[in-house]
Protein backbone atom coordinates (compact mmCIF):
# COMPACT_ATOMS: atom_id res chain seq x y z
CA UNK A 1 0.00 0.00 0.00
CA UNK A 2 1.22 3.70 -1.45
CA UNK A 3 0.34 6.22 1.47
CA UNK A 4 -0.59 9.96 1.20
CA UNK A 5 2.97 10.53 2.68
CA UNK A 6 4.75 7.74 0.47
CA UNK A 7 3.52 9.59 -2.83
CA UNK A 8 4.37 12.65 -1.70
CA UNK A 9 7.85 11.54 -1.04
CA UNK A 10 8.27 9.97 -4.23
CA UNK A 11 6.80 13.69 -5.99
CA UNK A 12 9.51 15.43 -4.42
CA UNK A 13 11.88 13.05 -5.98
CA UNK A 14 12.41 9.99 -4.11
CA UNK A 15 11.05 6.48 -5.49
CA UNK A 16 9.70 3.96 -3.27
CA UNK A 17 11.65 1.47 -4.66
CA UNK A 18 15.41 3.65 -4.46
CA UNK A 19 15.24 1.40 -1.29
CA UNK A 20 16.98 -0.40 1.06
CA UNK A 21 18.95 -1.01 3.87
CA UNK A 22 18.71 -5.28 3.91
CA UNK A 23 17.70 -6.12 7.54
CA UNK A 24 20.47 -8.10 9.41
CA UNK A 25 22.44 -7.60 13.15
CA UNK A 26 22.10 -3.94 11.54
CA UNK A 27 18.10 -3.05 11.41
CA UNK A 28 17.15 -0.26 8.68
CA UNK A 29 14.85 0.72 11.40
CA UNK A 30 13.85 -0.27 14.97
CA UNK A 31 10.54 0.58 16.43
CA UNK A 32 9.72 0.75 20.12
CA UNK A 33 6.16 0.94 20.75
CA UNK A 34 5.62 4.54 19.16
CA UNK A 35 9.64 5.47 19.23
CA UNK A 36 11.20 4.52 15.47
CA UNK A 37 15.32 4.85 15.72
CA UNK A 38 16.45 5.06 11.98
CA UNK A 39 19.71 3.92 11.30
CA UNK A 40 22.46 6.45 9.94
CA UNK A 41 22.42 6.88 6.29
CA UNK A 42 24.30 7.63 3.68
CA UNK A 43 23.43 8.97 0.11
CA UNK A 44 22.63 6.21 -1.59
CA UNK A 45 20.67 6.20 -5.08
CA UNK A 46 19.85 2.67 -5.45
CA UNK A 47 23.18 1.27 -5.34
CA UNK A 48 25.07 4.22 -6.51
CA UNK A 49 26.52 6.25 -3.46
CA UNK A 50 25.83 9.81 -4.92
CA UNK A 51 28.58 12.19 -2.66
CA UNK A 52 31.78 10.85 -1.42
CA UNK A 53 34.31 13.32 -0.17
CA UNK A 54 35.45 15.50 2.08
CA UNK A 55 33.61 19.11 2.16
CA UNK A 56 34.00 21.66 0.91
CA UNK A 57 37.31 20.42 -0.25
CA UNK A 58 36.08 17.43 -2.86
CA UNK A 59 32.34 18.23 -2.41
CA UNK A 60 30.85 21.30 -2.95
CA UNK A 61 28.25 22.61 0.47
CA UNK A 62 25.50 22.81 -1.86
CA UNK A 63 25.88 19.25 -3.18
CA UNK A 64 26.11 18.27 0.34
CA UNK A 65 23.29 19.89 1.23
CA UNK A 66 21.32 17.60 -1.42
CA UNK A 67 23.30 14.83 -0.14
CA UNK A 68 22.09 15.50 3.58
CA UNK A 69 18.47 15.41 1.54
CA UNK A 70 18.98 12.23 0.22
CA UNK A 71 20.38 10.93 3.40
CA UNK A 72 16.84 11.90 5.04
CA UNK A 73 15.01 10.50 2.49
CA UNK A 74 16.67 7.18 2.82
CA UNK A 75 16.05 7.20 6.86
CA UNK A 76 12.55 7.60 5.73
CA UNK A 77 12.48 4.59 3.38
CA UNK A 78 14.16 2.74 5.93
CA UNK A 79 11.77 3.82 8.30
CA UNK A 80 8.68 3.19 5.46
CA UNK A 81 10.48 -0.66 4.96
CA UNK A 82 9.84 -1.61 8.76
CA UNK A 83 6.90 0.47 9.60
CA UNK A 84 4.55 -0.22 6.23
CA UNK A 85 3.83 3.29 5.12
CA UNK A 86 5.08 6.98 5.86
CA UNK A 87 1.41 7.55 6.79
CA UNK A 88 1.90 6.03 10.52
CA UNK A 89 4.60 8.96 11.17
CA UNK A 90 3.17 11.79 13.65
CA UNK A 91 5.96 13.70 13.81
CA UNK A 92 10.06 13.62 13.87
CA UNK A 93 11.51 13.96 17.36
CA UNK A 94 15.43 14.41 16.17
CA UNK A 95 17.73 14.96 13.48
CA UNK A 96 21.51 14.45 14.20
CA UNK A 97 23.44 15.00 10.94
CA UNK A 98 27.30 14.26 10.12
CA UNK A 99 29.24 16.09 7.60
CA UNK A 100 32.86 14.59 6.46
CA UNK A 101 34.19 17.96 6.95
CA UNK A 102 37.56 19.63 6.00
CA UNK A 103 39.04 20.80 9.74
CA UNK A 104 38.23 24.61 9.34
CA UNK A 105 34.75 23.90 7.73
CA UNK A 106 32.03 25.34 10.11
CA UNK A 107 29.02 25.28 7.85
CA UNK A 108 27.70 21.87 8.97
CA UNK A 109 23.99 23.64 9.82
CA UNK A 110 23.43 24.83 6.34
CA UNK A 111 24.39 21.45 4.82
CA UNK A 112 22.09 19.78 7.28
CA UNK A 113 19.43 22.13 6.44
CA UNK A 114 18.99 19.92 3.18
CA UNK A 115 17.60 17.03 4.93
CA UNK A 116 15.83 19.58 7.83
CA UNK A 117 14.05 21.09 4.28
CA UNK A 118 12.88 17.29 2.91
CA UNK A 119 11.46 16.88 6.35
CA UNK A 120 9.35 20.12 6.54
CA UNK A 121 8.85 19.66 2.54
CA UNK A 122 7.28 16.43 3.59
CA UNK A 123 5.58 16.75 6.82
CA UNK A 124 4.81 20.11 7.47
CA UNK A 125 5.30 21.02 10.88
CA UNK A 126 4.73 17.25 11.93
CA UNK A 127 8.67 17.43 9.88
CA UNK A 128 10.30 20.19 12.62
CA UNK A 129 12.71 18.29 15.00
CA UNK A 130 15.29 19.02 17.50
CA UNK A 131 18.64 18.94 15.61
CA UNK A 132 22.67 18.57 15.93
CA UNK A 133 24.74 19.15 13.51
CA UNK A 134 28.22 17.96 13.39
CA UNK A 135 31.56 17.95 11.38
CA UNK A 136 33.05 14.09 11.97
CA UNK A 137 37.08 13.10 10.80
CA UNK A 138 35.48 10.28 8.05
CA UNK A 139 32.42 8.50 7.42
CA UNK A 140 31.50 4.81 6.11
CA UNK A 141 32.50 4.26 2.64
CA UNK A 142 33.79 8.46 2.14
CA UNK A 143 30.43 9.54 2.10
CA UNK A 144 29.76 13.06 2.71
CA UNK A 145 27.15 13.30 4.91
CA UNK A 146 25.64 10.67 7.27
CA UNK A 147 22.21 11.41 8.70
CA UNK A 148 19.94 9.67 11.70
CA UNK A 149 16.46 10.18 13.04
CA UNK A 150 13.74 9.49 15.59
CA UNK A 151 10.70 9.08 14.64
CA UNK A 152 6.97 8.92 16.71
CA UNK A 153 4.38 7.20 15.33
CA UNK A 154 0.68 7.94 15.37
CA UNK A 155 -1.25 6.04 18.03
CA UNK A 156 -3.26 2.62 16.15
CA UNK B 1 6.66 32.44 35.98
CA UNK B 2 10.04 32.19 37.18
CA UNK B 3 10.26 28.84 38.72
CA UNK B 4 13.12 27.66 41.59
CA UNK B 5 15.02 25.84 39.30
CA UNK B 6 15.09 28.60 36.52
CA UNK B 7 16.16 30.89 39.14
CA UNK B 8 19.01 29.03 40.30
CA UNK B 9 20.21 28.59 36.95
CA UNK B 10 20.44 32.59 36.62
CA UNK B 11 22.57 32.46 40.04
CA UNK B 12 24.65 30.15 38.49
CA UNK B 13 25.62 32.96 36.09
CA UNK B 14 22.94 31.88 33.23
CA UNK B 15 20.47 34.65 32.82
CA UNK B 16 17.54 33.70 31.59
CA UNK B 17 17.25 36.56 28.81
CA UNK B 18 20.32 34.90 26.96
CA UNK B 19 18.11 33.05 25.23
CA UNK B 20 17.52 31.36 22.51
CA UNK B 21 17.60 29.19 19.24
CA UNK B 22 15.08 30.73 17.44
CA UNK B 23 12.09 27.79 16.18
CA UNK B 24 11.83 26.70 13.09
CA UNK B 25 12.05 23.43 11.09
CA UNK B 26 15.30 23.49 13.47
CA UNK B 27 13.37 23.94 17.18
CA UNK B 28 15.18 24.74 20.61
CA UNK B 29 14.19 21.27 21.80
CA UNK B 30 11.02 18.57 21.37
CA UNK B 31 8.52 16.97 23.50
CA UNK B 32 7.47 13.67 23.05
CA UNK B 33 5.54 12.68 26.34
CA UNK B 34 7.73 13.13 29.42
CA UNK B 35 10.87 13.13 26.94
CA UNK B 36 12.23 16.34 25.89
CA UNK B 37 15.26 16.16 23.21
CA UNK B 38 16.82 19.06 23.49
CA UNK B 39 19.03 20.02 19.76
CA UNK B 40 22.47 20.44 20.33
CA UNK B 41 23.55 23.89 21.69
CA UNK B 42 26.70 25.58 21.06
CA UNK B 43 28.41 28.17 23.05
CA UNK B 44 26.27 31.64 22.46
CA UNK B 45 26.29 34.19 25.39
CA UNK B 46 23.12 36.12 23.91
CA UNK B 47 24.53 36.59 20.46
CA UNK B 48 28.07 36.68 21.09
CA UNK B 49 29.74 32.91 20.22
CA UNK B 50 32.51 32.56 23.18
CA UNK B 51 34.39 29.62 22.37
CA UNK B 52 35.82 29.42 18.55
CA UNK B 53 38.45 27.02 17.48
CA UNK B 54 40.10 23.99 18.12
CA UNK B 55 41.19 22.59 21.76
CA UNK B 56 43.93 22.90 22.97
CA UNK B 57 45.71 24.50 20.28
CA UNK B 58 43.55 27.33 20.43
CA UNK B 59 41.09 27.10 22.71
CA UNK B 60 42.97 26.02 26.26
CA UNK B 61 40.92 23.04 28.06
CA UNK B 62 39.66 24.80 30.69
CA UNK B 63 38.18 27.21 28.91
CA UNK B 64 36.22 25.08 26.89
CA UNK B 65 35.23 23.64 30.00
CA UNK B 66 33.50 27.10 30.58
CA UNK B 67 32.07 26.50 27.20
CA UNK B 68 30.35 23.32 28.01
CA UNK B 69 29.05 24.58 30.78
CA UNK B 70 27.73 27.08 28.80
CA UNK B 71 26.46 24.65 26.17
CA UNK B 72 24.69 23.18 28.55
CA UNK B 73 23.17 26.22 30.42
CA UNK B 74 21.85 26.50 26.34
CA UNK B 75 20.38 23.63 26.31
CA UNK B 76 17.98 24.04 29.51
CA UNK B 77 17.30 27.52 28.67
CA UNK B 78 16.20 26.30 25.23
CA UNK B 79 14.06 23.81 26.82
CA UNK B 80 12.47 26.37 29.17
CA UNK B 81 12.01 27.86 25.88
CA UNK B 82 9.26 24.75 24.92
CA UNK B 83 8.14 23.48 28.49
CA UNK B 84 7.73 27.11 29.93
CA UNK B 85 9.98 26.43 33.37
CA UNK B 86 13.00 24.23 34.37
CA UNK B 87 10.44 23.23 37.58
CA UNK B 88 9.38 20.98 35.18
CA UNK B 89 12.30 18.38 35.03
CA UNK B 90 12.26 15.08 36.79
CA UNK B 91 15.96 14.61 35.56
CA UNK B 92 18.87 14.56 32.64
CA UNK B 93 18.89 11.56 30.75
CA UNK B 94 21.41 11.54 28.64
CA UNK B 95 23.92 13.89 27.75
CA UNK B 96 26.49 14.04 24.35
CA UNK B 97 29.51 16.43 24.04
CA UNK B 98 31.50 17.19 21.21
CA UNK B 99 34.74 18.79 21.40
CA UNK B 100 36.41 20.50 18.31
CA UNK B 101 39.62 18.25 18.72
CA UNK B 102 43.27 18.41 17.71
CA UNK B 103 43.92 15.55 17.01
CA UNK B 104 46.23 14.13 19.68
CA UNK B 105 43.93 15.46 22.12
CA UNK B 106 42.10 12.94 24.87
CA UNK B 107 40.78 14.64 27.27
CA UNK B 108 37.76 15.35 25.88
CA UNK B 109 36.20 13.89 28.87
CA UNK B 110 37.16 16.22 31.32
CA UNK B 111 36.20 19.23 28.99
CA UNK B 112 32.55 17.56 28.85
CA UNK B 113 32.84 17.76 33.23
CA UNK B 114 32.22 20.86 32.62
CA UNK B 115 28.16 20.34 31.33
CA UNK B 116 27.90 17.50 33.89
CA UNK B 117 29.26 19.49 36.90
CA UNK B 118 26.69 22.52 35.72
CA UNK B 119 23.86 19.90 35.49
CA UNK B 120 24.88 18.41 39.32
CA UNK B 121 25.27 22.24 40.46
CA UNK B 122 21.72 23.10 38.73
CA UNK B 123 19.83 19.72 39.61
CA UNK B 124 21.70 17.13 42.33
CA UNK B 125 21.39 13.56 41.89
CA UNK B 126 18.58 14.25 39.31
CA UNK B 127 21.24 16.09 36.93
CA UNK B 128 23.01 12.99 37.40
CA UNK B 129 23.33 10.98 33.47
CA UNK B 130 24.45 8.62 30.82
CA UNK B 131 27.07 10.48 28.64
CA UNK B 132 29.24 10.37 25.68
CA UNK B 133 32.12 12.73 24.91
CA UNK B 134 33.79 13.15 21.66
CA UNK B 135 36.59 15.02 20.00
CA UNK B 136 34.95 15.90 16.35
CA UNK B 137 36.57 17.48 13.09
CA UNK B 138 34.59 20.58 13.09
CA UNK B 139 31.72 22.36 14.34
CA UNK B 140 29.04 24.50 13.11
CA UNK B 141 30.28 28.24 13.18
CA UNK B 142 33.74 26.74 14.54
CA UNK B 143 32.40 26.42 18.27
CA UNK B 144 34.71 24.94 20.47
CA UNK B 145 32.17 22.50 22.00
CA UNK B 146 28.64 21.63 21.19
CA UNK B 147 26.17 19.61 23.86
CA UNK B 148 22.71 17.81 23.81
CA UNK B 149 20.80 16.22 26.20
CA UNK B 150 17.67 14.08 26.86
CA UNK B 151 15.46 15.38 29.49
CA UNK B 152 12.68 13.66 31.48
CA UNK B 153 9.76 15.63 32.71
CA UNK B 154 7.99 14.75 35.74
CA UNK B 155 4.11 13.84 35.60
CA UNK B 156 1.94 16.63 35.02
CA UNK C 1 22.64 -13.43 40.95
CA UNK C 2 24.33 -14.37 37.84
CA UNK C 3 21.20 -14.99 34.82
CA UNK C 4 21.32 -16.91 31.81
CA UNK C 5 22.60 -14.08 29.50
CA UNK C 6 25.02 -12.44 32.18
CA UNK C 7 26.59 -16.11 32.46
CA UNK C 8 26.90 -16.37 28.67
CA UNK C 9 28.53 -12.70 28.58
CA UNK C 10 31.01 -14.21 30.14
CA UNK C 11 31.16 -17.58 28.10
CA UNK C 12 31.62 -15.24 25.25
CA UNK C 13 34.88 -14.16 27.07
CA UNK C 14 34.13 -11.18 29.10
CA UNK C 15 34.21 -12.08 32.74
CA UNK C 16 31.58 -9.63 34.80
CA UNK C 17 33.51 -8.38 37.55
CA UNK C 18 36.22 -6.61 34.48
CA UNK C 19 33.80 -3.97 35.74
CA UNK C 20 33.02 -1.04 35.96
CA UNK C 21 32.13 2.68 35.00
CA UNK C 22 32.03 4.17 39.16
CA UNK C 23 28.81 6.11 39.42
CA UNK C 24 28.79 9.80 40.23
CA UNK C 25 27.41 12.86 37.99
CA UNK C 26 28.33 10.74 35.04
CA UNK C 27 26.38 7.27 35.60
CA UNK C 28 27.40 4.23 33.54
CA UNK C 29 23.82 4.14 32.09
CA UNK C 30 20.74 5.51 33.29
CA UNK C 31 17.33 3.75 33.35
CA UNK C 32 14.05 5.43 32.36
CA UNK C 33 11.04 3.62 32.20
CA UNK C 34 12.29 0.42 30.58
CA UNK C 35 14.15 2.05 27.95
CA UNK C 36 18.13 1.98 29.28
CA UNK C 37 20.57 4.74 28.26
CA UNK C 38 24.37 3.30 28.37
CA UNK C 39 27.17 5.95 28.20
CA UNK C 40 29.45 5.66 25.45
CA UNK C 41 32.35 3.02 26.71
CA UNK C 42 35.89 2.46 25.76
CA UNK C 43 37.66 -0.60 25.11
CA UNK C 44 38.73 -0.93 28.93
CA UNK C 45 39.57 -4.31 30.42
CA UNK C 46 39.46 -3.65 33.66
CA UNK C 47 41.97 -1.16 34.36
CA UNK C 48 43.83 -1.34 31.07
CA UNK C 49 42.96 0.55 27.93
CA UNK C 50 43.40 -2.25 25.38
CA UNK C 51 42.98 -0.15 22.14
CA UNK C 52 44.48 3.52 21.62
CA UNK C 53 45.14 5.41 18.40
CA UNK C 54 44.11 6.22 15.02
CA UNK C 55 42.62 3.47 13.21
CA UNK C 56 44.37 1.92 10.46
CA UNK C 57 47.72 3.96 10.58
CA UNK C 58 47.89 2.67 14.37
CA UNK C 59 45.41 0.02 15.15
CA UNK C 60 44.18 -2.23 12.49
CA UNK C 61 40.92 -2.36 11.61
CA UNK C 62 40.99 -6.26 12.70
CA UNK C 63 41.92 -5.44 16.10
CA UNK C 64 39.85 -2.10 16.40
CA UNK C 65 36.80 -4.65 15.56
CA UNK C 66 37.37 -6.32 18.35
CA UNK C 67 37.89 -3.64 20.57
CA UNK C 68 34.13 -2.67 19.59
CA UNK C 69 33.04 -5.78 20.86
CA UNK C 70 34.83 -5.46 24.21
CA UNK C 71 33.37 -1.24 24.15
CA UNK C 72 29.58 -2.89 23.59
CA UNK C 73 30.62 -5.79 26.83
CA UNK C 74 31.02 -2.97 28.46
CA UNK C 75 28.65 -1.44 28.02
CA UNK C 76 26.29 -4.06 28.63
CA UNK C 77 28.47 -4.17 32.24
CA UNK C 78 27.99 -0.93 32.52
CA UNK C 79 23.75 -1.87 32.33
CA UNK C 80 24.03 -4.60 34.54
CA UNK C 81 25.77 -2.50 37.54
CA UNK C 82 22.28 -0.76 37.19
CA UNK C 83 19.70 -3.26 36.27
CA UNK C 84 21.02 -6.19 38.04
CA UNK C 85 21.06 -8.55 35.36
CA UNK C 86 21.45 -8.40 31.64
CA UNK C 87 18.07 -11.09 31.54
CA UNK C 88 16.24 -8.15 31.72
CA UNK C 89 17.11 -7.17 28.76
CA UNK C 90 14.16 -7.71 25.89
CA UNK C 91 16.32 -6.06 23.19
CA UNK C 92 18.71 -3.46 22.03
CA UNK C 93 17.38 -0.14 19.81
CA UNK C 94 20.42 1.45 18.97
CA UNK C 95 24.05 1.77 18.69
CA UNK C 96 25.94 4.63 17.82
CA UNK C 97 29.60 3.53 17.33
CA UNK C 98 32.42 5.66 16.49
CA UNK C 99 35.89 4.70 15.69
CA UNK C 100 38.99 7.22 15.70
CA UNK C 101 39.96 7.52 12.02
CA UNK C 102 42.37 8.50 9.89
CA UNK C 103 41.10 10.67 7.29
CA UNK C 104 41.25 8.57 4.36
CA UNK C 105 39.78 5.58 6.26
CA UNK C 106 36.07 4.42 5.49
CA UNK C 107 35.40 1.29 6.66
CA UNK C 108 34.13 2.14 10.33
CA UNK C 109 30.72 0.18 9.53
CA UNK C 110 32.84 -3.01 9.24
CA UNK C 111 34.94 -1.71 12.74
CA UNK C 112 32.00 -1.42 14.48
CA UNK C 113 30.37 -5.06 13.17
CA UNK C 114 32.63 -6.10 16.00
CA UNK C 115 29.73 -4.35 18.56
CA UNK C 116 26.90 -5.60 16.50
CA UNK C 117 28.29 -9.60 16.58
CA UNK C 118 28.89 -9.34 19.74
CA UNK C 119 25.17 -8.29 20.40
CA UNK C 120 23.78 -10.81 18.27
CA UNK C 121 25.93 -13.47 19.56
CA UNK C 122 24.67 -12.86 22.90
CA UNK C 123 21.10 -11.74 22.43
CA UNK C 124 19.79 -12.93 18.86
CA UNK C 125 17.58 -11.38 17.11
CA UNK C 126 16.48 -9.21 20.53
CA UNK C 127 20.28 -8.34 20.02
CA UNK C 128 19.74 -6.71 16.35
CA UNK C 129 20.06 -2.71 16.31
CA UNK C 130 19.50 0.18 14.58
CA UNK C 131 23.00 1.81 13.82
CA UNK C 132 24.92 4.61 13.41
CA UNK C 133 29.50 4.11 12.47
CA UNK C 134 31.34 7.47 12.66
CA UNK C 135 34.80 8.27 12.20
CA UNK C 136 35.69 10.83 14.01
CA UNK C 137 38.85 13.28 14.92
CA UNK C 138 39.17 12.46 18.49
CA UNK C 139 38.38 9.89 21.72
CA UNK C 140 38.60 10.35 25.34
CA UNK C 141 42.06 8.58 26.79
CA UNK C 142 43.19 8.44 22.88
CA UNK C 143 40.54 5.31 22.96
CA UNK C 144 40.60 3.63 19.54
CA UNK C 145 36.78 2.87 19.85
CA UNK C 146 33.73 3.96 21.40
CA UNK C 147 30.37 2.51 21.60
CA UNK C 148 26.94 3.87 22.99
CA UNK C 149 23.51 1.66 23.18
CA UNK C 150 20.29 2.36 23.89
CA UNK C 151 18.53 -1.02 25.69
CA UNK C 152 14.68 -1.63 25.83
CA UNK C 153 14.15 -4.00 29.48
CA UNK C 154 11.04 -6.40 29.65
CA UNK C 155 8.18 -5.56 31.74
CA UNK C 156 9.01 -6.89 35.06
Amino acid sequence: MIGITDNKLQELGYPLDHCCFKPGMVQPAVVDGLTVYCSGAVPFDGDLLTHVGKVPSVVKPDDAYKAAALCAANCLRNARSVIGSLDRIERVLRVTGYVYSDADFSEQHLVINGASQLLSDLLGENGFHARTALGVAALPLGSSVEVEMILRLKHA
